[in-house]
């Protein structure tokens, strides 16, 4: 099973356009119970379920439109050179939707997400685009089948079709058609994020090879899906009943088992940094002084704040720097 | 089983002293393959074998003698308040070779090592008085009996009876006759441990209670025994073979998997300050342009650096403020 395959079981073979252009916005989200781990790298098939947070109006917008002579890819304004890396992973997908060898695609798209800030904007990318090309060609899926054309883009772009809370199943088939996102049907208005950005620098190691660098070699790696299962079920019935105690617990904890099965792995890998060690130890202290604050952190060194409405003004006292999202 | 009965399978029962003083030094040791995990904790009986390096002529003095009125201890050359929790922690492990209830013992314990700076003094102190005691009795014990005696104060004490390279046997008897450790046969003469004391501050939660919290707590302490057994049985290879490089991956791995199963656990234990993640990463690019050092960490925040030698100038270049150890 590989892409197009799953690409012609979703929407047959390729059209032509409806409309002249494609237009879709799409979330960032957050992990509270991680995506960490493939049973099937091609079209990304995760071994655990994961559970997110969509980031509000953090995301991308896209514009799509075919082109005549080659594919084209602005980002915020930007022409992009055609070996640019980013054009290129671009590229490689579109293929999946060329009505013909010959049609190109022009792709206009703006983040608000600092790249690589440690908000991923290859999730809200790649679901942005999946909704623009679905406006572009007329094809009226369903969002589950929206969710999985993301995900054979990236993994966690599969959750970032939509917003609030939202559960992406595992799964267990070969062609991985049982493995979309849902959304929660929970609104918890009161609910922040905090990010706090203590690094843009482009990451060594990307989460894709982490990922399997992790598999491969760490002897914790083992403890990882049971672990994530048992999370998810958890944080849905924290979510559920607004135990905002428990939803931090178990976010927390789920990420920094994630960042323990890398630092297991050899070489060790490591994203954190000092000053992410710094906050750890300043959020554990706020807690204990009796402050409701937890954090989670994707592959990267930096921190997400996890709080409600009540203690905004005095974490942000706490970290001058965090900007807060708003999820609902 | 309990410790009494263990004292007295191997001196049968206490008797009276055979010279007015007993002597005797331990050296320190650090784990390469750690102790991580227990399964008595009752008599210190560990979950995996262990490995370490005893640390020359860093460690603990101990000259015991009987005293007539009640327990008097010494620590460098000071008396302890009999409230002390060193004084309390010696007078229950003199219990075991009181000749009568009414007998006490003087106790005159120098460590030339920094108490609490991560080089574990409860191993070098546990092993000089039981080495000590042995003395004043007259008891003439084999090395793996004291070895035993010793590991009933403080695990790691078990391999502080030796110098050199020592393995400590897991053993799988509930007696606890099969766990002593016993010294390998490899002199390495160009061997060097450097210290680094990022922070001298009594520690939050301590090893024993760290062990317990992480076997309960953490999801990914399932992973650790078999890792251990394996590192166990590669670093035994590596030794043998005097393959520093070997030594070195494996020693690293080992010690970063046992702190990551503590940050797998609830609430998470992070031993790390900002500065070991710095010192860290710093180890790593030395690796990386081509210095062939390694590190390892017990449970607390202060690296340990392992290098040969003829790479001694550059780290003490790199680590201004690095004690050097020479084992051999």
């Amino acid at each position: 099973m590989d892409k197009s395959q799953i690409v012609t079981k979703i929407i047959g073979s390729p059209k032509n356009p409806v409309k002249e252009k494609g237009r879709a916005f799409a979330p960032t989200n957050i992990a509270l119970c991680k995506y960490w781990g493939k049973r099937n790298e091609k079209i990304n098939l995760p071994l655990n379920p994961s559970l997110s947070i969509s980031m509000g109006d953090l995301g991308t917008k896209t514009v799509v439109s075919m082109s005549d002579k080659e594919d084209q890819v602005f980002l915020n304004g930007e022409y992009l050179d055609p070996s640019n890396s980013f054009t290129t992973r671009l590229q490689t997908y579109l293929d999946l939707y060329r009505p013909s060898p010959n049609t190109f695609f022009q792709v206009h798209t703006e983040n608000n997400i600092p790249t690589a800030a440690g908000l991923a904007s290859s999730a809200s990318g790649f679901a942005a685009l999946v909704l623009a090309l679905n406006d572009l060609f007329g094809w009226n899926l369903e969002q589950r089948n929206l969710s999985i054309l993301a995900r054979i883009g990236s993994g966690s772009a599969s959750r970032s079709i939509y917003e609030g809370f939202v559960t992406w199943h595992a799964g267990e088939r070969e062609d991985g058609m049982d493995s979309y996102a849902e959304p929660l049907e929970v609104r918890w208005p009161e609910f922040r994020v905090g990010t706090l950005t203590l690094s843009t620098e482009q990451k060594k190691v990307g989460s894709r090879s982490g990922m399997r660098l992790t598999k491969e070699t760490s002897s914790l790696y083992q403890g990882w899906p049971d672990k994530a299962r048992f999370d998810f079920n958890l944080l849905q019935e924290a979510i559920t009943h607004k135990d905002f105690s428990q939803l931090g617990r178990v976010s927390e904890g789920n990420a920094l088992t994630m960042h323990a099965t890398m630092i297991g792995a050899w070489p060790p890998l490591l994203y954190w940094l000092p000053e992410s060690v710094a906050h750890m130890h300043k959020i554990w202290e706020l807690r204990e002084s009796g402050v409701p604050v937890y954090f989670t952190m994707d592959a990267g060194p930096n921190l997400k704040l996890l709080f409600l409405a009540e203690t905004q003004s005095i974490l942000e006292e706490n970290f001058p720097k965090m900007k807060v999202v708003v999820p609902f």
